[in-house]
């Protein structure tokens, strides 16, 4: 038994197929000096269909996954956008006379040594990503074949060295059973979006294996606990074969809860609701029985384009939201970009703490024409359905009366062009930043509904960035200060007679159910693919109990004492599910 | 009358000295092939004298201004250790066989142009930084002689086209009245650099000028509102001369006030501590009348240096520190590095956000040895005077009780070895995180002190990096979401009868004094620069009013209402001082 890092969940049984890696011969001319100028036009061609091959994977891996996931592509775009990396290429073809491909070659080389020198997990990715970004434009100036993996076999377990983001964008998830590789961690690219595929991954194996894993060498993957069996025995192939077909199985029975009310065993119903980026995400969300949409991410419509989106392009997709939704209530949170999130034709600063910076709300009350268009899309939308309005980042008062300030004179205009709209359109602010928390009572007198935004809220509240490898164990959603806070905007809701609900990943973990009963929060909105095990604990739950659970954790002083009593509290009730349950049991 | 910038505070009227720029004629001879590694050698060994001279300016200028300013040539000793850089100007050399001058200087303009290029103030600071290191670089390989300035004149207002951070920390602030620069800001290293040493300067003129300003012209400029006056006549001389002469008074008899009681006119007694990195700056506090040090940041002990410093030469540095202030207390705060400091010796991880990532109290407790260390020493000092411990950066239960395990073997071994010290030396926290204030209830039964470090606090609770000029206007510490915290922070001090401080800016900020005199706050401690005009606050305050004050401050819902109600405040009662009238006048 090989000890790696669980990086995606499941267990996957079957043959090794091992990749192999791109490696190609490169021509060992001289560039004539007259034909530079067609050399660079042949660099630059590269870099063209390079870029347009990634933007289709991007959008495909966004259609299919999700546009979180798909953003690793912006990476890789960036690479191709790099004035360094590209000074480097262009400097060996002018100053060395060298073949296009063979200067891309160098420089990929020089800077991957470079990054890896550092010996830095950050920049170990980076270097990934070069070479990933690199080994594409090479195969375009070579006029190379796709490196593909076989369709025709059985389904296999992928093993490589390292995998990079384009390669897994490529796989077909009902080939491949599961994924080793070598190098790379839990925060890798390839195993976020391994996870979004739900293919089961182990990495790290670096000098673990006494012999390489050969093609057709039978495995057996735990991505819960990161384990991987190079030719397991005929008895281990049955408990991983029954341990697979459990969460098979259980994934089945889930999927027929979708048109169930979420009701407690003693009666106190719920309203699970979607958050979505895409109409494509609305399906999926609405196939889960969603009821509604808690949170949709409009900077989705932003993405992948030369120009900001007009009013009327955005009026059609809200509009067709909305009307898909039809009675239930659609939460549409205007632009939240910066942070992590960019536009490739508005040009951010550079920032050193981009989640401290210049974002969402902030950039929307200083670009106003921006802002309106926007505001004015969602207005016309909204007699097609129950549109609501949030806005994303405030901090202070005075944000939310400038933004409502620029929605009067939205509605202004509105009514002057005779179009019709909502004048009672809920407006409503997510609390995410602790500053909106501390005031929450001033700005419940202000809006009309609140959405609690936990994965920010507790990034902000304990200092951790949670992208961050070096911290990610401090990122506690059960920290006491995260569940003080959410009690203070719940309490202060309630007070003001306003709705709150929940739409960060803490709606998505089943074991925090207590806390809603407790707190009384019956909106909880998450990624459509946690509708139906949150549902299922709501199913099995009792609610009068999980209210003691919850109470005893409010008077807890650390989050570890608080998760355990949570888990515990699932695990005695004796339902955990899928993937959860595994991993409580071979962790 | 021209408007620039008012980047560095204060009035300046003299003759203009027009700094030429740095241009050499460079070499163009081509190397001989044999010859490049002497060429090679000749890099290297301009690099490293241009490393030394850096490390030497920086030190120096430590010593006199202070570690958070010196922390600027941090990004130019970067610079020549930057392997992109350093492999242009490599490759110019070897591919084109150019001098090193000539390849320094071809890189330098290369990327200047690339960051130029961008459009954006963070990289075109870099870019000043680049031709900064380059230039100097570029004089030790030419063996040109140091651009210096005229000392042998008159006092001057220097204009520069932009100030390099090296070429300000040549001024000698006798012959410097005030300083104008075309390019620039107030967050330019240069700024940043004045206002500590305490030069009026003026920025961003670049296209306000019809006419370049000339060697010998005379100037007014006022650093509080950027403006820039090109031959007065002779009434607005006299007006200047009497503003800036009211600015120096109100700075000799402040000095008076050193050796007086901070106590308001109805008796409310405070303690003014100082904040210090360094017994230089221990000795200015001490001059200004501090009572004790409420912040010793030990993260400058650790700096400039190739490792870890010893037991024994913390020990000596803490030991002369707490024998200096005597009957005073003293409260050393461990290692707070990671954020925006760095040891050149311990490579952290690029962060994304480093200010949400791997610092402070996060890395010792990572790094026990190093940790045990500073434990050590400081405990050996608490013999030599009132010494108390600080953890910054507690956002958890779990991280104060470490520490304090941490803390119980330290003094177990010191006991085995039989050393002396002080078992039951005050233990406190930094409340700086968000998460600490909101269980400031639970972390109050496991410490004796609180200080409260607002900048950090406000920074994470607003989600605003203040260093950050794109949302720098939203960075309040008047905040009411502030405010609450620091309430709820003495109140949950006050409950369990522990000690609280308040060592942030905020506590330099003389308008802030109704807030502490009505929270019950007596112990405060600020840069020594800030002592005497919070003590000249103090002494003119009537703190049964000032408290009135504050009850509305609390009451309020905006920063703008609080901070323009204790503006006001501080004006009625007819006693602002220095730069802060200055900047009212003028504003």
């Amino acid at each position: 038994m090989i000890q790696g890092i669980g990086a995606a969940a499941g267990v996957a049984i079957g043959k090794a197929f091992v990749l192999p890696n791109w490696e190609w011969s490169l021509p060992d001319t001289q560039v004539n000096p007259v034909d530079l100028a067609k050399e660079f036009e042949r660099l630059y061609e590269g870099i063209r269909t390079s870029k347009d091959e990634i933007e289709f994977i991007k959008r495909e891996f966004r259609e299919v996954v999700g546009p979180e996931e798909s953003s690793i592509f912006d990476a890789h775009l960036a690479i191709l956008d790099d004035p360094v990396f590209m000074s480097e290429i262009r400097g060996i073809i002018e100053r060395q006379y060298k073949a296009a491909e063979v200067a891309v070659k160098e420089a990929i080389d020089h800077f991957v040594a470079m990054f890896d020198l550092l010996d830095d997990e950050y920049m170990k990715e980076r270097a990934v990503d070069i070479k990933d970004v690199g080994n594409r434009l090479l195969k375009h100036l070579l006029g190379a074949p796709e490196v593909t993996l076989p369709s025709d076999t059985q389904p296999y377990i992928l093993v490589a060295k390292e995998l990079s983001p384009s390669q897994l964008a490529h796989l077909n998830p009902t080939y491949v059973l599961g994924i080793v590789t070598m190098m790379g961690g839990k925060t890798s690219h390839s195993s976020i979006m391994a996870r979004a595929l739900g293919i089961p991954l182990v990495a790290g194996l670096e000098n673990k294996l006494s012999n390489p894993i050969q093609t057709g060498d039978m495995l057996v993957i735990d991505g819960d606990n990161g384990s991987v069996q190079l030719h397991p025995d005929e008895a281990m192939v049955i408990d991983y074969t029954s341990i697979r077909d459990k969460q098979h199985k259980k994934r089945e029975q889930l999927e027929l809860l979708a048109t169930v009310e979420a009701v407690t065993r003693d009666g106190v119903n719920l309203s699970l609701a979607g958050n979505i980026s895409s109409v494509k995400e609305l399906n999926l969300a609405l196939k889960y029985g969603a009821e509604g949409v808690g949170l949709f991410r409009t900077e989705f419509l932003y993405m992948d384009r030369d120009s900001f989106p007009s009013e009327e392009e955005q009026f059609e997709v809200y509009k067709l939201v909305a009307e898909k939704v039809g009675n239930h209530p659609v939460v549409i949170r205007t632009l939240d970009i910066g942070g992590d999130k960019h536009l490739d034709y508005f040009q951010l600063p550079e920032e050193q703490n981009p989640f401290l910076g210049y974002r969402a709300i902030r950039i929307s009350l200083d670009r106003k024409d921006m802002f309106k268009t926007q505001l004015t899309a969602i207005l016309r939308a909204s007699v097609y359905g129950k549109v609501k309005m949030m806005f994303p980042m405030i901090s202070s008062l005075e944000e939310v009366q400038a933004a409502k300030a620029v929605l009067a004179e939205v509605m202004e205009e509105l009514e002057q062009r005779g179009v019709p709209f909502d004048r009672n359109i809920p407006v409503g602010i997510m609390v995410e930043v602790p500053a909106a928390v501390m005031i929450v009572d001033i700005l419940a007198e202000e809006v009309d509904f609140f959405s609690i935004g936990t994965n920010d809220l507790v990034q902000y509240v304990l200092a951790v960035d949670r992208m961050n490898e070096q911290i990610a164990h401090m990122y506690h959603p059960y920290h006491p200060a995260v569940l003080r806070l959410i009690r203070m905007t719940v309490e202060a809701a309630k007070h003001a007679g306003i709705e709150v609900s929940v739409c960060g990943e803490m709606a998505a973990d089943e074991r925090s159910l207590p806390l809603w009963l407790e707190l009384g929060i019956n909106n909880l909105s998450m990624s459509p693919q946690a509708l139906l095990k949150v549902k299922h604990r709501t199913l099995n739950t009792v609610a009068a109990e999980a209210r003691e659970v919850a109470k005893a954790c409010f008077r807890m002083r650390t989050s570890s004492e608080t998760e355990a009593k949570l888990s515990a509290y699932a695990k005695v009730s004796g339902i955990a599910l899928g993937s959860s349950e595994a991993k409580e049991k071979t962790s």
